[in-house]
C-alpha cells in the first residue's frame, strides 16, 4: 500500500464496512407480515435472510475486487478520486435495492424487483469501468504492473458489464435465473482475480522492510 | 501524513464514511406515497434518488477538501480539534436536510426545503473557515507551505461562504437555481483545489522511505 | 501486524465497530409498550437494556478473539478472505436476533427467541472454525507459532462449537440457563486466550523498532 | 502511537465515529408533532437540534479525552481491553438517552429525561475510572509518564465522577441547571487536559523516526 492511496483506501474500506453492516437494518420481524407464533414469523422472513446474505456476498466480492485493484495503484489523481466516488455511490446504494428485493421475492412483482436489483449492478460495473479507465489513463499503476495486465483487467471489467446488462434483461422474464447468473459471475470473478495475482508481487512475497 | 494528524484524520474519515453511507436509509419505497405497481413506486422516488446523489456528491467533495487541507498540516492543537469537531458536526447533520429536501422536492414547500438545505452549507462553510483559521493562527502548516498559499486558501473559503449565503437567499425565490449554484460551486472547487496541489509536494512526488 | 493482514483487519474492525454500535438503534421508548410516566417506560425497557448489553459483550469478546487470532497470521489468502467474510456475515447479523430477544424476554415466546439467539452463535462458531481451518491449511501463521499451538486453537474452537449447539438445545426448555451458559463460555474464553498468549510473543514484549 | 495500542485505538475510533454520526437518525420532521407549514415543523424541532448538538459535543470531548489517555499508554492488557469495552458500551448507549432528552425537553417530564441523560454520564465516568485504574495497575504507561501524573489523572477522573453524580441529583429539581453543569464540566476538562499535555511529549515534539 503506497502512501499515495492509503487515505482513499481507508475511506473506501469505511464505506464498504458500513454499507455491508447496514443491510441487517432491513431484516425485521414486523416485515414477515404473518400472524401466528414467533417461529412462523422468523421462518416467513426467508426472503429477507436470502437478500441479506446475497447482498453481503456481493459487497464482499466488490470489496475484494476493489482491494485487488488498488493494490496495483501507486498514487491517486482527481479523476481516480471521482471515479472511486462513483463506485462508492453504487456501494452505498445497495441496501435500497436489497430492501426492494427482500420485500418482493416470491411475490407477484418479483421480476420488477430483481430487474431493479440487477440494474444496480450495471451502474456499479459502469463506475468500476470508469475507475479502471482513470487508473490506466493516468498511468498510476506501480512500475511492476505491465501494460498487458492492465489491458486484460479493463477487458475483464467490460465483459462483466455486458453480463450484468444481460442479467437485467433476463430478470424481466426469469428473475431467479438472473440472480443465479449474478452469483455465478461473482464466484468466477473470485477465481479469476486469484489467478491474476501472481503477475503482481503479492504482499506475502514482499519482505517486510 | 505526519503522526500529529493521523488519529484526527482517521476519526474524520470514519465520520465522513458513515454520514455518506447513512444517506441511503432515507430512500424507502413507502416514501413514494403512490398506489400502483412497484415500478410506479420506484419511479415516484426520483426526488429521493436526486437528494441522495446530490448529498453524496456534497459529502464526497467536502471529504476531498478536508483531505487536501489536512495534507498541509503537520500537527493538531486543541483549537484545531474543536474547529474540526464543528466541521464534523456539519457533516453528520447533512442526512437530515437531505431527508427534508427529498420529501419536498417538486412539492409546494420546495423553496423552504431548499433554503434549509442550502442554509446548512452556510453553517458548514463557517465551520471550515474556523478550521482554516485555527490552522493558520497556530502556525501548524508544514514548512514547505508558504504563507501566501495559506492566505489564498483562507480567501477561497471566505468567498465560498458568501456564495453559499447567496444561494440560501436565492433558494427562497428560485430553489432549483440555488441547487444548481451549489453544484456549480463544488465542481469549481474540485478544479481549484487540483490546481492548488502543485504548490505543495503531493504524496506521489515524495519518495516512499 | 504484518502488511499482509492490515487491510483485512481494518475492514473487519470497521464491521465489528459498526455492528456493536447499531445495537442501540433497537432500544426505543416506544418499544416499552406501557402507558404511564416516562420513568415507567424507561424501567419497562429492561429486556432491551439486557439484550443490548449482552450482545455488546458477545461482539466485544468476538472482536478480542478475532484480534488474538489475526495476530498469529502473517498473510491472507482467498480462502481466508472468504472464511473471514462468513465470520463477518455472522457479526453483522447479530443485531437481528438481539432485537428478537429483546422483544420476547419475559414473554410467552422467550424460549423460541433465546433458541434463535443461541442458534446464531452456532453458525458464527462454524464460521470461525472455517477461518481457523483456512489459516492452518494455508500455513499462514507466523514462523514463531508452532503447529501444536494451532492444533490447540482448532480443538478449542471445535469445543466451543459443541457448547453453543448444546446451549441452543437447552434454550428450548430452559432459556435463561442457555443465556447463562453463553455468558459463562465467553468469560472462560477470555481467560483461556489470555493464558494462550505467552506462547506467542505479545506486542508488549516486542521491542518497538 | 505504539504498536501495542494501535488496534484498540482504531476500534475505539470507529465506535466513537459511528455513535457520533448515528445521533442524526433521531432528528426527523415527523417528531415535531405539529401541524402547519414545513417551516413551523423545522422550528418546532429545536429540542432535537439541541440534544443532537449537546450529545455531539459530549462524544467529541469524550473522544478527545480517550485520545489523550491512550497517548500515555504503551501497551494493552486484557483488563484494559475489558475496561475500554465498558467505556465504549457507554459511548454506544448515548444515542438512546439523547433521543429521550430530545422528546421531552420543554415537556412535563423534562426532569426525568434529564436525570436519565445525566445518569448515563455517571456510568460512563465509572467506566473511564475503571480504564484509568486498569492502566495504572498494569503499569502500562510509557516510561516518560511519571507516577505523579497518573495519580493526578486518576484524581481528576474521580472528581468528575462525583460532579456527574451531583448533576444527576440536581436534574430532578432543576434539569436545565444540570445540563449547564454538564457543559461547564466538559469545557473545563478541555482546558485541564490541554494544560496536562506538556508533561507528556506531544506527538508534534517527537521527531518522526
Amino acid at each position: 500500500m503506497t502512501e499515495g492511496t492509503s487515505r482513499i483506501e481507508a475511506f473506501s474500506d469505511g464505506v464498504f464496512a458500513i454499507a455491508i453492516t447496514l443491510l441487517i437494518l432491513e431484516v425485521r420481524v414486523q416485515h414477515a407480515g404473518v400472524e401466528g407464533s414467533l417461529w412462523t414469523g422468523l421462518v416467513a422472513l426467508w426472503p429477507y435472510y436470502f437478500a441479506f446474505a446475497l447482498s453481503f456476498f456481493v459487497i464482499l466480492v466488490t470489496w475484494i475486487a476493489h482491494h485487488d485493484l488498488m493494490r496495483l495503484v501507486r498514487a491517486t489523481s482527481r479523476p481516480v478520486q471521482l471515479a472511486n466516488g462513483c463506485a462508492l455511490l453504487y456501494v452505498t446504494f445497495i441496501p435500497f435495492p436489497t430492501a426492494v428485493l427482500a420485500a418482493n421475492l416470491g411475490g407477484s412483482e418479483a421480476s420488477t424487483a430483481v430487474a431493479f436489483y440487477c440494474g444496480t449492478f450495471v451502474l456499479g460495473s459502469g463506475a468500476f469501468n470508469l475507475l479502471v479507465a482513470a487508473i490506466a489513463r493516468g498511468q498510476l499503476c506501480r512500475p511492476e504492473v505491465d501494460a498487458q495486465a492492465i489491458g486484460r483487467i479493463r477487458r475483464g471489467y467490460r465483459i462483466t458489464f455486458v453480463i450484468y446488462l444481460a442479467a437485467t434483461v433476463i430478470a424481466l422474464v426469469a428473475p431467479y435465473v438472473a440472480l443465479a447468473l449474478n452469483v455465478a459471475v461473482r464466484l468466477h470473478l473470485l477465481r479469476i482475480r486469484y489467478q491474476l495475482a501472481p503477475s503482481v508481487p503479492t504482499r506475502e512475497d514482499q519482505p517486510t522492510p
